[in-house]
C-alpha cells in the first residue's frame, strides 16, 4: 500500500540483505530496518519489528534464505526461527515450506534457490492478501447496496498490509472497497497492551479512509447501539474447526457481535490455519513481558513492581465467528475442510 | 481504609473547608486537596480530582454546603453542580437529599444545617458500603468453603474507597473477605482510557491484598480459561429494572463471564439505582474529551489528530447480572423493588 504516497511492501530485497519498515517506531517515524543476517531476523520477530502472522512468515523465509546464504545449517536456522514467536502458525508454516521447498538443492544453487523462495512466499503473500480482499469487499459492498448508507466496520489490532507483505488482511476488503468507491467508516480498537491499533489508523491516515480510535473497553457500546454494521479481524492461527485465535480482546467483541446480532468476520488466509488442531484450547498462548503492560511509548504509566499478566492472544469460538475470509472465498468457520479439500 | 498506614476517609472536613484525596495524582503523589468554595467543587467533580458515583454525591452535597456558607441561592449552586458530570445518578441524588433537607431551614441555622448534612450524607455512605460488603463477603465465603481455594475475583474500573467515602462499593466485599482472612486474589483491569484500576491496584496494594493487573483485553481470556471465580464491578446508575450502566468496558466482562457461567455482580447502593427509569438505553453517556485516550500521565501516546471516540460508560443488560449487591441484601435484577419496597 502506499506510505509517504509511494507504493511499498512492509519487506523489501534490497543489495542483497532485506530491508523492512519498522513498526515499533510508528507512527511517529518511518524508518526502515536492515536484516541481513539469521540473527537480525530472528531480533526483528521476538522485538516486533515485524510483527502480524503473516509477515511473520515472510520474514522468517527470508531468514532462513540468510542463514543459507551464511552456511548455517538449515534445521539449526529453523529451530531458532521457530522458537521467536510461540502462537503464529504462519511461522511454522513459512519454516515448513522452505524445508520442503529446498530439499532439492545442494551449493550455490541452494543459496539461489532459497532467495527465490523466500521471495515467491512473499509474492504468494500479496496474492493470498489481493484476493481476501476481493471476497470480503463483496460483502461491503452488498451491505453498502442493501442500506445506501456508509459501511462501518471495527476492527481490532492490526491485520492491514503492515502485517502482511502488502495489502493486509482484515483490512483488505476496506482498501478493495475504498478503490471501488464504497463509503466507509472504520471503528480502531487501540488493542493495549501495545496499540497495533494505532497502526491500523496509520495505515488507514496514509489512504485515506475514515477511521475513528477507540479505547479497546468502548467497541461493545457501539455494537450495542447499533453503530457497527460488521466486524472483520485477522487471525494468528485458527484450527480446522474454525476456533480463531486473534490478539488478546478478539473474543470480547466477537461476543458482543453476536450478543448484539451483528456479523463477525475472521480474515484467514490458509497460511494461517493448522489442520492439525481441532480445538482452539490446545492453542499456545504467547505470554509477553509485563513492561509491555506497565509501559506505554517508553513511558511508566504504572509502578515499575505492579504485578501484571500479559496473554498476546485470546482464543474466539467457532459458534461465534460468522464467517472466515480465505483466499479461495468466504466459508463458514466448520466448512474450511470443504474449501480446502486437499488438506481437510 | 489505610493509606500510608492510617485509616482515611477520601473527603474530610478540615478547618472549615473540606479536602479530598486527590486522584489525578495516585497512585505516584498522595496529595490532598482543599475545597473551600462551590467552584472548587464543581472543578473538582469536572476535572476528576474526585471520582466515583459515591464520592461525586458526597462531594456534591459539601458543594451545596460550601455554597451556602457563601450566600450562594440553592437552585443556582445545584444547578451548578449538576452540570458538572452527567451520568452518575447519586449526583443528582444527593443534590435531591440537600435540597428536600435544607427546606425547613433558614438564615445562619441554615449554614449549619448544610454542614451537618452534607457530614451525615458521608456517614451514611460509609454505612451503605460496610453493608454492601458484609452481603458480599457472605458470598466470597461460600465460594471458599465450597472449593478450599483461594477466591478469584476480576473487577474493573474503581469501585473501592477510593471511589466512594470510605471501605468502597465492588471492593468492600473484598475487603470484608480479606479482613475476615479468606484467601482471595482479585484481577484488576487497567480500565483504558484513564487506567482507574490502577487505583483499584494502589487500594489493594496499600491493604495487602493480592491482585493482578491486566489490559482490559484479557479478561476474557481468563474467563474463559476457568481461572476467575466471580466477577464484581460497582454502577454509576442503575435502573429500577437492573439494567446496570457502569464504566465503558464492563458490558465486555458481563457478556465473557456470561458466556462461561462465572457469576456477574453489581455492588449497588440505592443511592446508584434510577427509580425513575425502566430501560438503560435511555442513560445518557457522557462523551469525554478525546485527549484522554490520545494522552497518558500527560505523555501523547498517539499523534494529536488521531480522530478519536471516548464515551465513559455502557450499559449492561439485567440479563447479563447475576444479581445486585445493595446495603440491604442481594437480589436478582429485577427484584429491585422488592428489596426497596418504598421506591419500588
Amino acid at each position: 500500500m502506499k506510505i509517504e504516497g509511494r507504493w511499498r511492501r512492509t519487506i523489501e530485497e534490497r543489495d542483497g540483505s532485506i530491508v523492512v519498515l519498522d513498526q515499533t517506531q510508528l507512527p511517529y517515524q518511518i524508518a526502515w530496518h536492515r536484516i541481513s543476517t539469521l540473527d537480525d531476523a530472528c531480533v526483528a520477530i521476538r522485538d516486533m519489528i515485524v510483527r502480524g502472522a503473516p509477515l511473520i512468515g515472510a520474514t522468517a523465509a527470508w531468514g532462513v534464505a540468510l542463514a543459507i546464504g551464511q552456511d548455517i545449517d538449515i534445521d539449526r536456522a529453523c529451530a531458532k526461527l521457530a522458537t521467536t514467536r510461540p502462537t503464529a502458525i504462519n511461522l511454522a508454516w513459512a519454516l515448513g515450506e522452505m524445508r520442503r521447498g529446498l530439499d532439492a538443492y545442494e551449493g550455490p544453487d541452494r543459496r539461489a534457490a532459497a532467495r527465490s523462495l523466500a521471495s515467491k512466499i512473499c509474492d504468494d503473500d500479496v496474492a493470498t492478501c489481493r484476493a481476501i480482499g476481493a471476497h470480503g469487499a463483496a460483502l461491503l459492498r452488498d451491505l453498502h447496496t442493501r442500506t445506501g448508507k456508509p459501511v462501518r466496520v471495527l476492527t481490532h489490532c492490526n491485520a492491514g498490509w503492515l502485517a502482511t507483505v502488502d495489502w493486509g488482511t482484515a483490512l483488505a476488503p476496506i482498501y478493495r472497497a475504498f478503490e471501488d468507491g464504497i463509503p466507509l467508516h472504520v471503528w480502531v480498537d487501540e488493542t493495549r497492551p501495545r496499540n497495533q491499533g494505532l497502526l491500523t489508523a496509520f495505515e488507514l491516515e496514509q489512504h485515506g479512509v475514515p477511521y475513528t480510535v477507540i479505547a479497546d473497553n468502548a467497541g461493545g457500546h457501539y455494537l450495542q447501539r447499533g453503530e457497527v454494521d460488521l466486524c472483520i479481524v485477522g487471525t494468528d492461527r485458527t484450527t480446522r474447526t474454525g476456533d480463531v485465535c486473534n490478539k488478546i480482546g478478539t473474543y470480547l467483541k466477537a461476543l458482543a457481535a453476536h450478543d448484539n446480532g451483528v456479523p463477525f468476520y475472521v480474515a484467514a488466509p490458509s497460511s494461517s490455519i493448522d489442520w492439525k488442531l481441532d480445538r482452539g484450547a490446545d492453542i499456545p498462548i504467547e505470554e509477553r513481558s509485563a513492561d509491555e503492560v506497565r509501559r506505554i511509548r517508553g513511558v511508566e504509566i504504572m509502578l515499575p513492581d505492579t504485578p501484571v499478566a500479559n496473554p498476546a492472544f485470546d482464543v474466539t469460538p467457532a459458534r461465534l465467528v460468522t464467517a472466515l475470509i480465505t483466499e479461495r472465498g468466504i466459508c463458514a468457520p466448520g466448512e474450511l475442510p470443504t474449501l480446502f479439500p486437499e488438506r481437510g
